[in-house]
């Protein structure tokens, strides 16, 4: 027998690990367990009936076609509908700025590796969503984190970072920026904010990646035009999904950028996967051209909306005092921060001993800080469950706080 | 705007390229013409009503689920049985030896991540699927072929091979060996063979990529036991997949290996995809713990049987002398050898001209060779036109002739 793998490995494989997010979704199978961990959208939110109308359409009409090859750019009728749908919402772009992906997962993956190479410099905000910056890493990217203030980026602490990387003669290929809602810490940047960070990016000849799979789920507030459209040299490249507005068990996403840019996008994919699945992408392509998407999105940002208001009552009803969180206007997640010193892996530890789980913010600190802050997902859990999750943690958290 | 994308790319990304066979495909949607090009699956052998049933069936019972995040490994039912439909064909692997890919080509490029540094070797037959080699070379991987004859790999050369890169310094990874009805040369490797490239791959401690996408569609013959069965040291690693046998559209493949392998490639698809689609996974699980899939493959083996003998009746009718072909007892492909001296690119040139298409050879050869070969699918063509296509290539050929 081969002793172990190990000697085969890349650098690469060598130095992959487990992503914390996907082995504490493991977790949601113990009997009893309340998770605040994962990104998972409400079950209640799956359009169950809608979607075995259109599955038997879809089989019905375009049988055949559903279950063959489809382009690697994609199905020329979602395609179509998700171009038409940006414009009507004020983005000016063709079908040649967008590509169909498998999950916006897949659309970080492919734009590393047409981008990174070893020991190239990634920016991203402190915290950050840790399925991006673990992505980047797998290509040997170096990540530099930026402070985040309740607006996201703080322009000065980039154009410093980045003006003294240069200076140290370090490659910095692109910044990466949640602007909706932040993963982890649920931020959203105002248009103010997005225009100085694309001016800097400018100013460095960098481009930007603009990670929006939240963008549509905003229950209160103006909407902030995306980065793509604010955008006037084709720099910005963004990513969306259909993971938290209709269902992440298709796992379609698309990327909308300047053609070149998919252009190299779709050779990547040709090689990832060949295509994303021609099935999933027609069913999703009918959902739309019925105009069942907005219609379900109005419900899901409806249901999330409750959510996010009773889970902040029941933080402010049973976490003890110097326990602070972010109040988002949108998304699926709150950012809770305890007292300094106390230590959200070992809060963890016990809160699983008491079924219930979280994400620990350090994971999304590319800097190892962030250690007293935590994760919590709103959308997933009904009421009662947040109710007795919120008080499970609150009491844990009681806990090392007298210890400490 | 910024001028070029170039400055921003990766070494990679810099150096990829269209596939060949992604951008014939394109041709496929112009008004009669007829491809022998693709690797599609005849769209008789996809079963649109059992199907239609089995879905209704899946949203019914596991709706929420199915429209879920799904394990990065796969939906326990789907790798249970593949697990059990394996075990009971004689293979002894539990479920650690097992993930879900989303498709093939996935895991061709999931193997490269992390077994691949750039300058490593990758040892192929010649010709290979373009593929994979496309796959490997993103990573930066050398490619060198090894000829094959009837049997497959000549093991004399592929030992001389392996031993001359070996004493040059240089690193090689894994020969990568699709031993059934080979893409694209249609050649089958006999177990006796299979044994020796194993014996080779021990001797100098290589591992094995087996890709085996047309392994279950034999038209005659006896079947050759996987290389992962004859293996005994855990170095073979195998690639399966739907697509050839249920629909491509699905996009659903999986990687049998050594526990060890299979969780370097969990961690690499966290980052790659998170997850195969639920949806498509359940669907696929339901539709084998029916029975259906083996009924199935059953008509699918007899409609691809009598295409390839209606191809080969049509080549021996309509081809000039001095032209060649390959007889596969199985798969989707015959290969092509025309004389010396005949450029299968500028025939495909003509070809396409007259509303024919197929891939040339040469793709195939990572060094350049075949130029003088071409590679034929005989399964997504109904007989009129496998007869009226087949003429016309003739046609083009017997001019090629005259005029050389």
């Amino acid at each position: 027998m081969i002793k172990s793998v190990k000697k085969y490995l890349s650098v690469s494989g060598k130095s992959m690990k487990r992503s914390a997010i996907r082995e504490i979704l493991k977790l949601l199978q113990k009997p009893g367990m309340i998770s605040f961990a994962g990104g998972l959208p409400s079950p209640e939110t799956f359009p169950v009936s809608d979607l075995k109308e259109i599955v038997a359409e879809v089989l019905e009409k375009h049988g055949p076609e559903s279950l063959q090859y489809s382009t690697t750019e994609g199905d020329p009728a979602l395609r179509k509908a998700l171009t038409e749908r940006h414009r009507s919402h004020g983005l000016d772009i063709s079908l040649d700025n967008l590509i169909i992906t498998t999950g916006s997962q897949q659309a970080l993956d492919l734009l590393a590796k047409i981008l990174l190479d070893p020991g190239d410099y990634v920016i991203c905000g402190l915290p950050s969503y840790l399925g991006g910056l673990n992505a980047f890493s797998v290509y040997g990217a170096k990540l530099k984190g930026i402070p985040l203030d309740d607006q996201g980026m703080i322009p000065g602490e980039l154009e410093e970072t980045v003006s003294h990387l240069r200076q140290l003669g370090k490659k910095i290929k692109f910044i990466y920026i949640i602007p909706d809602f932040q993963n982890p810490a649920g931020i959203t940047v105002p248009e103010s904010r997005r225009l100085k960070i694309i001016e800097i990016a400018e100013k460095y000849d960098l481009l930007v990646i603009e990670d929006s799979p939240y963008r549509e789920i905003r229950f209160e507030g103006e909407p902030q035009r995306m980065m793509c459209e604010l955008d006037t040299t084709g720099r910005v490249i963004s990513l969306c999904t259909f993971s938290k507005i209709l269902s992440p068990g298709f796992r379609v996403g698309w990327v909308i950028g300047n053609a070149e840019i998919i252009d190299r996008l779709v050779m990547a994919k040709q090689t990832a996967d060949l295509c994303t699945s021609a099935f999933v992408q027609k069913i999703i392509a009918r959902y739309i051209e019925k105009g069942l998407l907005d219609l379900n999105l109005r419900k899901t940002i409806a249901l999330y909306g409750e959510r996010r208001n009773y889970m902040i009552e029941c933080l402010r009803n049973y976490m003890p005092a110097d326990v602070t969180w972010t109040e988002p206007q949108g998304g699926l997640f709150l950012f809770v921060t305890l007292p300094a010193g106390i230590d959200s892996d070992q809060v963890l530890k016990k809160s699983i001993e008491k079924n219930v789980a979280f994400v620990s913010g350090s994971s999304f600190f590319c800097n190892d800080s962030g250690r007293n802050t935590m994760r919590l997902n709103f959308s997933f859990s009904p009421p009662p469950d947040i109710r007795e999750g919120i008080m499970r943690l609150a009491s844990v958290i009681s806990e090392e706080i007298k210890g400490s």
